[in-house]
């Protein structure tokens, strides 16, 4: 197949990913996706790094043997132990989910101080912090893990009273330490923006790193010449590894379209 | 040992058995416990039965060399699936969590109709609802999951506003149904059950499975004449797989006193 017209591949431990998709065909609507959950063996936030590395592995190769032209690494989990082994198995670029969003944070603070919110897993590996002392270490970086993010989102209780309560419990800290910048380091979170945004001051910044992810491939694809253009519809497939009613009910309000051509597979 | 003297253990795929514990020890303070928590491989929920069984043998084992003399399966995914497995390998009594709260479910209900809240896991597997319906099958059983639950617990926010809403929010529609009786089928959910009796109506009785099954243990425990009585003190050993400090900060208002001979074991 013309280089162009091969998909772009995207995968995670299961749904949160389906919000940097979504990202992806807003920024590039005729570029065709196939997008793996492994749905089976989530979360990967609690497993060792060797199994997260050989999980992603399999992925890796299941979206290569489909001709992907690029390849997401939509987990933070998968994107902080897993992108260098991925990238010495495959020929072709290789974009996680914590780089992106740690250089748009660097680039939009002005007082230095910038607050990480994710999962435990997530800030427990202090990815952000380090991906953006990398580049600046004069900026301090102020982490909170927000455990009940994910399930408030997962059960689609994203406004509202009960959302805006335990969005203000766990950000009064942060706001009280005076950040400007805030990364939502989960791919759950973009979903609760409006309540975040909300009950964090207007002049805070909230670096989504699903837009953020969107952008930098767009600039791969322009600088690669493998950028679609405008000829052809886009094909969207998707593959999880366990049953995919949970995965297309949950997975639409994510994605904010349907999801109709998936298929559960073995790994 | 004299067997009276020998310990009972209890084990977990983490920390919610600690509030069995927590009963065992109220019921029975003068009697030896050691607890496992398999915190490295938690949640069982999400595993396949093969994989829950080979853990829970793997737990079962462990505790075994240790000349406990009763094995409480406290985890309701292993309950629910291990029990055969566990019961072929060891010559003690082995006591799960969904029994004794179902049994205790059906003495207690008068209309006829039983709610029980649980994990996705333990919803879907219809374990109370078959070992309701095995002793009455006139019983009808309202099921739902209510996925925030844990994470609040986890989160130590078991009172005040947001527990409450989130307890109104799931529990509305089991109010409406009717029940007389509601199964807490989740190790984590006894915490909470100051703010769901608040939420149901007064007519409603809470089986707290916990309870139940130190019930349970007691009656077998003076039948087979395993009893220790009153001399001595008790030991209090514990035992997770992965690293002790969030289980022991987490465990110790689970269990309401403190954590002290705890060790990391690898299984």
């Amino acid at each position: 197949m013309d280089n162009k017209y091969r998909p772009i591949g995207v995968f995670d431990s299961g749904i949160g990913g389906l919000t940097v998709l979504k990202e992806i065909i807003k920024e590039m609507p005729n570029e065709s996706t196939i997008y793996l959950g492994d749905t089976a063996r989530v979360p990967y936030g609690i497993r060792s790094p060797e199994t997260v590395i050989r999980y992603s592995l399999e992925n890796t190769h299941f979206l290569y043997s489909k001709d992907i032209k690029l390849l997401v690494v939509a987990c933070n989990t998968a994107s902080s132990i897993s992108l260098d082994s991925i990238r010495r198995t495959v020929s072709i670029p290789v974009v996680g989910v914590i780089e992106p969003g740690a250089k748009a944070a660097v680039r939009t603070t002005r007082n230095k101080r910038v607050g990480v919110i994710g999962t435990e897993a997530t800030i427990r590996s202090s990815s952000y912090e380090k991906s953006i002392k990398s580049v600046d270490r004069d900026i301090e970086v102020y982490q909170l893990p927000c455990p009940l993010f994910v399930p408030l989102v997962e059960e689609g209780w994203v406004e509202g009273e009960i959302a805006t309560m335990v969005a203000e419990k766990y950000l009064l800290d942060m706001k009280d330490i005076g950040i400007d910048t805030l990364v939502l380091g989960c791919t759950h979170y973009p979903l609760l923006k409006g309540v975040i945004s909300k009950v964090m001051d207007k002049e805070v910044t909230l670096i989504d790193s699903a837009v953020e992810v969107a952008k930098e491939i767009k600039e791969i694809l322009e600088t690669s010449d493998l950028k679609k253009g405008y000829q052809g519809g886009a094909l969207r497939e998707f593959y999880v590894t366990d049953l995919p009613e949970r995965f297309v009910i949950v997975g639409e309000r994510f994605l904010g379209s349907s999801i109709e051509h998936i298929e559960m597979i073995k790994l």
